[in-house]
């Protein structure tokens, strides 16, 4: 691809559209804050844009994305930066767009429990306003007090409650998007039913600021659910608690959260935070386990079943937590291992995904690719989905093993998931730092229809040029 | 499009690759049998295929469509032909391609509650194979019992209890395609969450055969609900009982069945079922309400707070289903509206559908253009999605009014559905009857991506030529 290099010609166009205050450059930004726009929470990674121009609504975008489309300037969206692929950033420097000023909650519509947002709002944010008026928007990302909903959408995160709710993708119905020409549309329609012409509403969604810029999202909501139970479940042998997993949803129970700890991740996380924990020496694993419902009877029946389930393994001391502050201090621990394991050390962290009742043996493929290959992993995630964060961490890994020599192991545990019917990301997407390995879940005939989409949609390709696949 | 006329020596080429046993055409068939392959549920609309070819696997539909690609001959994928908007129908003459003989069920993974089925799955008996080891398939079009499964992806096919458990899109997790190329693709895994390049898969669901040829799929499933409550409850006045629609969810219930029928359709329903029913003279409508779940008492408690809501109304006598006959009868009449219509009269079908809370609203701007126009319609439908059929009954008009007159009223519905923030199509797809409306509800450059990505996929346009939009 040829891009042109950014004009101060350019940069004063920019500033004419959304005002000099929002534009910066690194001459006359503070050194700190502008290498921030060059990160997200990817390895150690740092690309610098030449610009980051911060807009305030779909008009703006669309004005900035025509001059870069007519000029051939790469366009990078970028949220809070709390990606895990190196999606936000400029591989190929150009414009960093940021959401951080689409950040409107536009309409919580109480009739059709719906709500249009802008993709600058952060995951919580929006949560606790809809959970106001007795409404739940369930994905939740371990990131959701930072992370921005047009993050979430670019990669269709999950969170804990996507083995029970689904992911991002499940709940939006229609989304305002500012294409690379610079032509503003809505996807669908408001409804909770489509069957007018192709899916584009899902074509943008993990699409990862490839196709466009979204400016506004409808998402479906529901109820609130009044009432939940949890549960942390300690194993003896790891490869129980990965089979338990299946077998609580073959009893008939859906849990709203189903995450596997392996005994490093919660004793790293509950380290970090500071928070007391037994763990005896014999356990080597947990299960974290929330119900969810209107009706709390209803819950503890539940409850009954998932330990009948439990007690065909051989489990420790099941905790639980009988009351909101408890409750919280066991999904911090959960939501903060990935916090831990960076404050231990860098890391790379692969976002496998293989059908629920495969995890038993990816567990344990990739422990014994880590044996062969010398490296440590620390592994967690959401079991209930199949979906296993492995952390490989660097510790005393010299650059050659860390830059090069892991790439066959990696390579080795994707081919892994693919056989056991999975794939290389199940949330965090591709984005820069997995792109090399996509040939392993896709086949050329795919990458050919996703190249020629791609086309479509950005003739110039600029928008987030160099992620999902390898291009000249 | 130019497309070219098919030759004894193509024909020839495909009963080698079928078995001649498999390939039909008009010469050699009996007339009525042929005729049925030109036809489906769409009005009294004909258009004769060239040939009728029906492959046995993925391999034979791949060889087929190569030498269709190569030769440009247009070809039209068919299910059972129950479709409601033409999607079948070989407008462009060429090759009717059956899925009837690909009609197997695959497999069904008990261990990751996941089922791999070919197209020509009936989706009666998918369901009833599935529900005898426990799980639960839960899409359910009126037709179930004689549509393909590829045919509700094709239009992404709900049904009553798509209102809690979403359409045949909600279900599908990997994707077996033969491409207009020939080319054989999966297009996802076989996982509940992937981040991994653009969603391929959503975007076959409900692509109408324009993109190219499912051969297989992979739906995740359900645990069983073990028990039902079904309640028919008579309204005075339609707009109340679409109104209460609305109040239900907002109560924080979410029934699995939510079904709005106009007195008219019951009537007729049950009367072409010979089903006696009474219906006091004041009663101009009603709901049918279902709900479900593993646990009896508690649907009895939610029971309770459905008749707290339906009590603020002006209804008649609720109802309560006792046992399995009175359910299945109940669920009969439902089901059966549409054929007792057909039995009444040819009738064109409008499958509208806004945010659920507008359904009065489009339900009184219906009435009301109908009283202009002088058409009657019978209304009926998914009122929890805010799915409305709308059936406009030839009766007595005449041809100018039937196939011209009718044109401005139909467009005004839509208008109407597309300001209420809905769309045209809920389920029943565009197809070949609702193409001329598709920009009442799409901007150009919706589908001038569309037409792009038609493009990317069949590059020679053969793939179910002249449906969605208006082609030269």
């Amino acid at each position: 691809m040829n891009f042109q290099v950014l004009t101060p010609a350019l940069v004063a166009q920019f500033e004419e559209i959304v005002g000099p205050a929002h534009v910066l450059t690194a001459q006359r930004t503070e050194a700190a804050e502008y290498a921030g726009y060059g990160r997200d929470h990817t390895e150690d990674l740092h690309y610098a844009p030449e610009v980051v121009v911060k807009p305030a609504n779909a008009r703006e975008v669309s004005q900035i994305v025509r001059l870069c489309h007519e000029n051939h300037i790469p366009v990078t969206a970028r949220g809070a930066g709390t990606g895990l692929s190196g999606g936000a950033l400029p591989l190929h420097q150009g414009l960093v767009l940021s959401t951080e000023r689409l950040n409107n909650i536009v309409e919580i519509d109480e009739r059709n429990l719906q709500a249009t947002v802008e993709p600058g709002v952060i995951n919580e944010v929006f949560q606790r306003a809809v959970q106001e008026v007795g409404l739940f928007y369930p994905p939740d990302p371990a990131s959701k007090g930072s992370c921005f909903l047009g993050g979430n959408l670019a990669h269709s995160s999950g969170g804990p409650k996507a083995v029970k709710y689904g992911t991002t993708r499940d709940y939006v119905l229609n989304l305002e998007v500012v294409l690379p020409t610079g032509d503003i549309i809505w996807t669908a329609a408001n409804t909770l039913k489509n069957s007018t012409g192709y899916n584009l509403t899902q074509l943008m969604v993990g699409s990862e600021g490839t196709l466009g810029i979204i400016t506004k999202a409808v998402f479906r909501l529901l109820p609130f659910p009044k009432h939940n139970i949890l549960m942390l479940v300690p194993f003896r042998q790891e490869a129980q608690a990965a089979e338990a997993v299946a077998a609580v949803f073959r009893a008939g129970i859906i849990p709203s959260g189903m995450e596997f700890m392996e005994r490093e991740a919660i004793a790293w996380s509950s380290d970090y935070l500071k928070i007391p924990l037994t763990l005896p020496a014999d356990i080597t694993a947990h299960l974290l386990i929330e119900l969810d419902g209107q009706d709390l009877d209803q819950l503890y029946k539940e409850a009954e079943q998932v330990y009948a389930v439990l007690e065909t393994y051989d489990v420790g001391e099941i905790l639980l937590a009988d009351n909101a502050t408890q409750k919280d201090e066991l999904w911090r621990i959960r939501r903060n291992i990935g916090n831990a394991v960076r404050y231990n050390s860098v890391y790379k962290e692969e976002d496998t995904v293989v059908p629920r009742a495969e995890l038993p043996t990816l567990l344990r493929g990739v422990k014994e690719i880590g044996r062969r290959y010398g490296f440590k992993s620390v592994c967690y995630g959401h079991a209930g989905d199949g979906n296993l964060h492995v952390n490989i961490i660097r510790g005393d890994l010299d650059d050659e093993m860390w830059n090069v020599g892991l790439r066959q192991p990696i390579t080795e545990i994707f081919e892994l998931c693919v056989k056991l019917g999975g794939t290389i990301s199940g949330e965090h997407g591709i984005g820069l730092v997995q792109k090399g390995y996509i040939g392993i879940a896709l086949k050329e005939a795919n990458l050919n229809l996703m190249r020629g989409i791609k086309q479509v949609f950005d003739p110039h390709g600029i928008m987030n040029p160099g992620k999902i696949w390898i291009t000249d």
